[in-house]
C-alpha cells in the first residue's frame, strides 16, 4: 500500500459535481490528493464495488462519496472496503433532504458511513484531512492553522460589522 | 430460464423475519415458489450481487428484499438484476419508518424499486402474484377470488358489528 | 384477454402531465403500448371505476397511476382490478411530497400499490417494462442492452470528467 | 329525503372500532340517530360507494369516516357524496400518524373533507352535531350547554388542584 | 337567529388574503352570503372573541378560518362559538406547512376545528356549502350540479388530451 | 403592582400535571412564589383571557403555559399580556410533539412565546427564575451556585464512572 | 453590574445579518441600547465563551442568540451564562428549518433556551424587552401601548379591507 | 503526540451509557485503549473545553460523542480540536430522534463532526478503529477479517434458516 494520503471522491451522477467539488476545494487547501469520480451505486454497482475495493491497494485512505435521494452509495462503497467512508447526503427536489441524510447516516451495524451535513461537501474534505492528519503530523499543524484562521475570518467580519453598522455592512455585502 | 413463477424473499437480517414471514404467507396462499434468504447488502455486498445477478438465470421471477433503517438491501439488489423489485420498508426503532421508506422508495432514474407500506411483507407478496399472473391465467383467477373473499371478510364483519352492537363486538374480538 | 403488453397510464389532473409523461418516455424506449388519461379519483369516481375495472378486459396488463397531496387515485384503481398498479407521488406546494409519497405506498393489507419515487414517473415505465417482461422474453433482453447503456452513460460521463476537470466539465455542461 | 338528523359512521377496518366508537359517544350525548359500519375503501369499494352515494337517499346528513394509513375511506367516500364527510385519521405503527393525516386532510379542490385531530373521533361526532345544529335550534342550545359544562369541567378539576396542591392531586388521581 | 346562511371568513393576517380570497370564490358560486375580515388571534384577541361569539347572533351559520405558522386563529374562533368552524391551514416560509396544519387539526377533546388541505381555501368553502345545503334542498341540488360539472371539465380535458396527445396538449397549456 | 417575582403556571388538562410539576419543582428550588393552575383555552376561554390580562395586576411577573397537540395555550395567553410567556409543548399520542413544539414556537411577528423542550418544564421554570433575576441581585447570585452546582453533579456522575467502570456503574444505577 | 437593560445580540455568521437585523429594529422601538456581533460557536468556541461569560458584567441583561444548521450558538452560550437567553433558529437550505428549531429548543434539563419561531428575530427583540420590563415600568407601558397598537393596524387593514373589497385591496397592496 | 491509538469517548449524561457502552465494545473487539467520561456541554462547558482542547496532547487520536435531544455535545468538541469528532445521535423521548441526528450532522462549514446513526455507538467505535487503522497496517489487516466474520455470521443464519426454515428458525431464536 502507498503510504500518500490519497482521498478518493466519488459522486452517483454529474449533478451532483457542482456540490461534490467543494470537497475537492478543501482537500486542495491542504494538497491532498484525490481523485473525482462519477460512479452510480445502481447504473454500475460492479465498477462501484471495483472502484471501492481496490480503494486501498490504489492508494486511498479516505473515500468521500456523495448522493442525493435513495443515497445508497456511501454505504455501497462502505461494504466494499474497511477504509473510512464519508457520505455526503445532497439536496434534491423533495423531501428537503431528509430522505439523503437519512439513507447514509442509518446504517447498520458493522458498516458505519461518517455522515455529514445535508450539501456538507466541503467538511466531508476537511474531515478526511483530520483523519490523514492522524499519520501526519505535519497535517495536524496545517490543520491547527487553518481552525485559527477560521476563527480569524469571523473576527474580521465582526469588527467591520462594528465599524460599519448593520446597515451599511448589509449594503455593502449586497445581502 | 425455467417458467416457474419463483418469487426470491430477500431480508437484511433474521430481526426482519417475523415481518417477513408474512410475504411468504401471501405467497403460500397462490401456491407460489419461493426461496426466503438473510443477505445483508452491506455485510454481505458480494453474496448480494450474486443472489441478485442470478436470480433470472435460477427460475426466480421476482425479488422481495425487506429492510430497515438505511434499508439499502432493495435499491443493491436491483442494480443487480432487471428482474422486478418489490422493497418492504421496516420499521426499525427511530425515525418512525420514516427512514427505511425514503431510502427504499427515493430510487434515481433508471433502477426502479416497487416499493410498499412500512411493515408491508403481506403485501409485496400479493404484489409478487400480481406479477406474475400477467402471464399466468390461473393466478388471475385466483387473485379475483382472493379478492372477493376479502370483501366478504369485511362484510361479515360488518354484520356482526351490527348483529352485537359496538360494545358487545369490542369485547368478545378482545379489543 | 388480449396478450398484447398494453399499459394504462393514469393521473388525477392535467397538472400532473409533465411529470407523467416521463413514463410515456420510458414506455416508447421499450415498443410498449399505452393509453395516457385523466381522471379524478375524486372528481370522476364512477369512470375511475370503470377505467379500472374494465383495464383488464381492455387488454391493459399494468397501470401506472400518478397523483399528488391526498394522492388517493393509485390506491383507488387497485381497488378495483387485481392488474399490478404502479403509483406515482407527485410533489406539490406543500410538506415536500410526503403527503402523496405517504399515502400511496401505506396501503392496507390486501390491495398493495407498488410506489415508485417522488416525481418518479420514468422509473414507473420502467418497472411496467419489467413486469411485462416476465412473459416477453425479447423484452428481457432489451431491459438488460437498457441497463448496460445506462451504466455505459455514466462511465462516459465519467471518462470525460477526468479528461476535463471538474471545473471545465461544469462549465461546458452548464451545471 | 329524511328530515332526521342521521350520522353515517364508517371504518376500514374493526381494528378501528375502539377508536371510532368514541364518535358514537359525543352522537350519543346529543340523542343523534347514527349508524356505524365497517367498510373498505379498498377491499369493498363497490359497497363504499353505494353506502356513500345512497346516504343521503338513506335519510343521513353527515358521515364520519375513520381510517389509518393511506386513509383513503373519507376522501373516497367523499367523492360519492355531496354530503359534508368528516374524517377521522387513526394513529398506525408508523410514521407517529402523519401518514393518515396527510391522507384525509390533503384533499384536491373540489372535494373537501373536514380533517380532525388524529384518533379525535369525539371531535368528529361533536362536528357533525355542530353541523347538524345548523337546521336544529335545540340542538344549538345543547351544544352551548355542553360547552358550558366542558368550561365547568376544567374550572372543578382546578379548584380540586388548588385544594389539594399537585402532589395529593396526582396522587388521588393515580397519575 | 337570521336563517340566510352567512358565512363570517377570517384570515389573521392580510397576506393571507391571496388564498383565503378562493374560500370567497367557491362561496360565490353558491351565491352565498359572506363577510371577509382581517382579525388576528393574537394580536387582537379581544375582537377575535367578539367576532366568534357574535357571529351566530349575527346570523352567521359557519366560519371559516385561515392563518400561518403557528395558526391558532381557527382553534381560538372554536373556543368562542359553536358555530361549526372550518379551518385553513397556510404555507409559510418554513417547515413546508406542517406547522399550520398540526396547529388547525389537532385541537383538544370538545372544541373540533374541521380542517382542509393546506391553501386548501376554495375547498373550504366548498365544505362551509354542504353544511349549508343540509337545511336547504336548493343547495343540496346545487351541489350536485357543481359536483358533476366537475366530473366533466375532467373528462373534458380528457378529451383534448386523446385528440391532441401529450406533446401538443402540454404545449398549448403552456405547461 | 406587587415586586414580589410572583409566577403564575397554567396548564391546558390535569393530565399535563405530572409534566408540569416540573417547573413548580424548579421554582421552589429558588423559594420562587408561583401559582398552578388547569385552564384551558379552548374550553375556558374567558378564563384564560381573564387570567392572562389579570396577570400582572396580580402581582404575576412571569407565566409559564405548558399544552400538547394543538397547544394554543401559551400563544393565547401571551395575547392577553405583555408579561414574558414560557411555552412548554407536551408529547402527546401522535406526531413524536411536533405538533405541541411547533404550535408553540411559530408565534407571528408581535407575540412570542419563550417555547423550551418538549417535556421541558423544567427548564421553563428556570428561565422564569433567570428573568425575575434581572431585578434580583441574590437570585443571580443563587443562580450561579445552582449552575456550579449543575456541573458538579456531572463531574460527580464521571469520578463515580471512572472509579467503577461502565459495567459496574450500570449496573448500581440499574440503568 | 451596570442596570441599563443592554441587550446582547450574537449571530453565528454575518450570512445570519438580514435576519438578525430584525432584532435590533424591535429594541429601538423601545429605546434599548443593544450590541450586535457575530461570532461562531465552533469556528470562534473561545471567543463566544468569553462573550457569554462576560455578558453579565459588562452589563448586558439579556442575550438573543441566531444560528441556522445544527444552531449550537444559542444553547453554547447559555452554557457559559445564567443571564436569560434567547434563541432564533434561522432557515437555511435544507430540512426546511427542522434542524435548527429542534438544536435550540431542544436543550436538557438546567440549560434552558428561550426559542422563537423559525426567523422570529423581532420576537425575540419584543421577548428581550418584555424581560427587561419587569424591572422597568415605563418600559411596561410602552409594551401595553405597543401591544394597543399592533391591534389598530390590523383593525385598520380590516377597514381597508371592508371599504375596498378583497380585489381592490389586492391589486392596491401589490399582494 | 503520544502514537498509540486512544480514543476519547465522552457523553453527556450517564443516561446515555447504556448505549454509549457499545462504542467501547468495539473498540474491545479491536484492542484499542480508551477512555469513557460523562461531560456535559452545557453543564459543564469548561471542563469540555479542556477535555477536547486538551485530548490531543493527551494522546488521543480520535473523539466519539453521544448526545441526545439538542445534542451540542459532539460539535462543541469538534470546536475545540482538530482531531476527527465522531457524533452518536442519541434517541431520546421526542421527535423520534430527529433532534439529535439533525444536531450533530448539519454542522456548519469549516467544523465537520462524523455522524452515525441514531444510537449507533458500535459503529462509532468501528469508525474510529477504521481512522486508526490509517497508521497501523495491523489494524486494516483485523478490520478486514471482522469484516469477513460478519459476513460469515449472516451466511451462518442464512443456512439455518435454510435448514429449519422459518417457523422453526424464529421460534427457536425467540422472536
Amino acid at each position: 500500500m502507498k503510504t500518500s494520503p490519497g482521498v478518493l471522491m466519488v459522486m452517483g451522477s454529474d449533478s451532483d459535481l457542482p456540490i461534490m467539488k467543494d470537497s475537492a476545494l478543501a482537500l486542495q487547501e491542504f494538497n491532498i490528493d484525490y481523485q473525482l469520480t462519477v460512479c452510480s451505486a445502481h447504473r454500475c454497482p460492479g465498477r462501484t464495488a471495483e472502484l471501492a475495493s481496490e480503494a486501498e491497494r490504489n492508494g486511498f485512505n479516505v473515500i468521500i462519496a456523495g448522493a442525493g435521494g435513495a443515497a445508497h452509495l456511501p454505504g455501497v462503497i462502505a461494504s466494499h472496503t474497511t477504509l473510512p467512508v464519508i457520505g455526503v447526503p445532497i439536496l434534491a427536489h423533495s423531501l428537503a433532504g431528509a430522505d439523503s441524510l437519512y439513507s447514509i447516516a442509518q446504517m447498520p451495524r458493522g458498516i458505519p458511513v461518517a455522515t455529514v451535513a445535508i450539501n456538507g461537501a466541503f467538511n466531508a474534505g476537511l474531515l478526511a484531512v483530520q483523519m490523514l492528519s492522524l499519520k501526519d503530523e505535519e497535517l495536524r499543524e496545517k490543520l491547527q492553522i487553518y481552525r485559527k484562521k477560521l476563527g480569524e475570518g469571523v473576527e474580521k467580519k465582526d469588527r467591520l460589522l462594528q465599524e460599519k453598522g448593520a446597515e451599511r455592512y448589509l449594503e455593502e455585502k449586497g445581502l
